[in-house]
């Protein structure tokens, strides 16, 4: 649990982020695998990324979790990536990334996601990263940590400490990031036994599942990895900036499934930075 | 349909390859995200390929699918991934590739799959594309090409032309291939509008779906293609060597969505080479 808000809090905290994750599988698979096809939008994220479109289902899923939020919960704060920040007066903030991975959702790939997650000032209190065409939801946070998918539901936890060289790495890395960026991301990727690309939050939702041991990426959005943190915290891992802070605000992520892979990974970012 | 095989022989054909992947399924997944990982075993593919792991599932899926095929189609031929060629008088082959993408097998991603197909000697007649973890069966050929998966079953048709500088790009570069084979895939992957990485089979797939237009691929064997033929070709689309080809023994692989995108493609690969 959390000394953060009380247990009737929590549990309706916990219960709306579900039915926002509910009513965002049809809207999101309504446009999954049809002819629709991303509009290119301001580049976002920096000068090498040059495509990051935003399909009508992105937008369709967003409105239909605000509009839950804002029925159920109107003294929120809400911060979206498609329609931006609506103020709230009750400390919390529920942040929303319709859909993650919209290069991999028009490409038709099953792993991109529904991003929600509840937070204070301190950061995420509670996070799911939902798969819809799979129906796989990863939570994370307030005392859960837990996979529902088509293989039943189990608890999630992170895998223990390995070296390094034995280590699977996933990054989003050659497509985003600077030079410089990119360069420290080798320092770790050139030293681990596997790397994975093109993931987006599928690859924080492995670390939390146990299946990978490293998350490394730049110029990240606050709704691109605050569900994530509370996922990964949940299961057992740590998510901090190329310095060893706080990240919930985004920027360049190390999300790591345990505190060893975790310091060795930090001290090659350091280094190379 | 086929003026290759009986009509009786092409029904005895595509319900034996359903049976084998629904064999293979329950085989596949007991390990799928287990603690169970994979062992190195000798580069196949060539010095660039450091990590091609061989789980248990991967014997257990290809002996489960051989046995199948013995007990009701003694007089064909069958050449697997773990177990190699077995001979036989029909003038058929199935050829299997257990679980195709280990990488992402072991990293728990849900874009590996069982390959199955039945091939003459002009090549394959009729293949599947399985993906076990989200039920989702892509199949081709002797008058079929459809999916079935969670969103139901449909028919399989590619995109229809569209530049290249507006088409989406699938695969396995830069994990394989010589360094001027990545040069030519990079000839073709600079000119298209989104590229996609480390899909495996899934990328074929997604061709056969409709929803990229190329996967470019080196090192390849015939177990790692001859299923994707079959789908691809039923779903309108072509597969051939980076000269124009046929690729059903393996090598360097152009699949694409139409003619006229195949021909930009080829064109850039053989300027390339």
């Amino acid at each position: 649990m959390s000394d953060r808000v009380s247990q009737a809090e929590a549990t309706a905290l916990v219960t709306l982020a579900h039915a926002l994750a509910d009513v965002a599988r049809p809207v999101t698979l309504k446009h999954f695998r049809t002819a629709i096809e991303g509009e290119d939008k301001a580049l976002k994220r920096g000068p090498s990324d040059r495509f990051d479109p935003v399909t009508a289902a992105d937008r369709a899923s967003e409105a239909a979790m605000r509009a839950l939020i804002e029925q159920h919960r109107p003294d929120d704060a809400i911060l979206g990536e498609e329609f931006g920040p609506r103020p709230g007066t009750s400390g919390l903030t529920w942040v929303l990334d319709p859909i993650d991975g919209t290069r991999g959702y028009i490409s038709g790939t099953p792993t991109w996601g529904v991003l929600i997650s509840v937070a204070d000032a301190a950061g995420p209190l509670f996070g799911i990263i939902d798969q819809p065409y799979i129906g796989e939801r990863f939570e994370g946070g307030l005392g859960h940590a837990r996979l529902t998918g088509p293989g039943g539901s189990r608890p999630l936890a992170t895998r223990p400490p390995r070296p390094l060289r034995e280590a699977i790495l996933v990054s989003t890395f050659p497509e985003i990031g600077t030079p410089a960026e990119h360069a420290a991301f080798r320092s770790v990727a050139d030293r681990v036994r596997l790397v994975r690309y093109g993931l987006d939050c599928y690859g924080y939702a492995l670390v939390a599942a146990g299946q990978v041991d490293l998350v490394i990426e730049a110029g990240l959005m606050p709704y691109d990895v605050q569900a994530p943190i509370a996922v990964i915290e949940a299961a057992g891992g740590i998510v901090t900036d190329w310095t060893g802070g706080p990240v919930h605000h985004g920027g360049r992520v190390l999300a790591a499934a345990n505190p060893a892979i975790h310091a060795e990974a930090l001290a090659l970012l350091r280094h190379a930075a």
